[in-house]
């Protein structure tokens, strides 16, 4: 008969964290796929696209610990000591995360937990919304003539208030991506008028590479409107920037204020 | 007998640009590998991995297009025209790309160019060595507590100059990401310290998530030497910001610190 606790000592407790990308199942690395076919265990978030869970072997358990907007079953907290648990009992652990686990995803706090626990834990990165998501729309984070960097920030900080970088990042001629700044849209689109930049570019783009895809093409001063017309809303990201002004979409709105200009 | 033209007519002309990742070839997407296996004809850059050209099909062209540093072979003007060229006479090219095709690749101008000849282009996000090189080096951009967004800038403008950009970066609380900037390590140090910048940490990072890889982890006040002393050089990538202080090779940095400010 064999002894429960030698049969667990087969599989070295180890954490992976892989970032699934910005939600088409495909826009995932093969280094990630390779390394879900070896899970004993996936953790997996929100806006990871289940699709994903059948690289990982049939006999893996499969555990969604996203946390949706309002619903705090799953602290950072417990995700943590879930890992903890699970790479103890079962061994290797895939932490799947939507993204790239270290753009807003909290990925450091998870490797510090395992290191705390003495477990050895590798990154496999993902494709970012941020650079992926505009990209896919045929906007450029970067440029010739237009920008020369783009900066990422987040629109909902921890104590629940836009960062401050915003307002330093509406300043520059950086290109500005927006995370998780949706519901703040109204404020922050204040922060660029109160630059001068009402007419500004701007995107916004919900569920990004996935089917349910949906664009708001603007400027800073329309933006908030047509997002309201096309019934936009999280998960989405803001793309500030005079790249957007080659996505075709932004051509009628060109004219128009030339039109406007000479009328 | 057939009909060449008619032959040729059997394919339409069509290009997608291809994000390779920032050097292992694990680190393309499966969204990526699949367009290689359709592929005609494959255009392909210096810091893309070659082994990536294996799953394109045995009968495709296989075409380097790189530009290495100080050979102008290929212009961005040739590569538009030979895009073409190769679109209109076999079929589908792929464009290959470093890292993703919009983070200072000049990945626009290839679509903008495409689509003044007619031809369809669609775009494959590939994993940013921005991200994914400190990344994989467990150096998160963001991390709750050091930094709420990330800044991502060219250390080389078309002009040859440092961009302006860094300046305002250097000013900000953003973790700042300088790409192709290592032959301007000592001008870039140098706009840190004239922020009062001299003890952030900084990281560079040498042929990320390849075999090659080198990293120098320091300060501003030491990083040019640290980076000497290694024999660093391009295609490298640096990273300035608290985050960097996560890495374990900065412990013994900050303990020097706190021994020389106790002594």
């Amino acid at each position: 008969m064999m002894d429960i606790k030698t049969e667990k000592s087969f599989k070295e407790p180890r954490i992976t964290l892989v970032g699934a990308g910005p939600g088409d199942a495909d826009l995932i690395t093969l280094k990630g796929i390779k390394v879900l076919k070896t899970a004993d265990v996936v953790l997996y978030d929100a806006l990871v696209n289940e699709e994903l869970l059948e690289y990982a072997p049939e006999k893996a358990t499969k555990v969604y610990v996203g946390k949706r907007s309002g619903d705090h079953s799953y602290s950072q907290d417990a995700v943590n000591k879930l890992m903890i648990d699970y790479a103890i009992n079962y061994g290797h652990v895939v932490r799947l995360k939507g993204g790239d686990p270290f753009v807003f995803g909290r990925g450091f706090e998870e490797l510090d937990y395992a290191a705390a626990h003495g477990i050895p834990a590798q990154v496999i990165p993902g494709i970012s919304s941020s650079i992926g998501v505009p990209g896919l729309q045929h906007i450029p984070v970067t440029h010739r003539g237009l920008s020369e960097s783009f900066w990422v920030v987040t629109g909902t900080t921890a104590n629940g208030k836009v960062s401050s970088d915003v307002y330093e990042a509406a300043r520059t001629k950086a290109t500005v991506v927006i995370l998780m700044g949706i519901h703040k849209l109204v404020e922050i689109a204040e922060i660029f008028k109160n630059e001068g930049k009402n007419k500004l570019p701007v995107a916004v783009i919900q569920n990004g590479s996935t089917n349910n895809e949906k664009v708001a093409i603007g400027i800073v001063d329309t933006i908030v409107e047509i997002v309201e017309e096309k019934k936009i809303t999280s998960p989405a990201l803001i793309i500030f920037g005079e790249v957007v002004s080659l996505h075709p979409d932004f051509q009628p709105i060109k004219e128009f204020y030339v039109n406007v200009a000479e009328g």
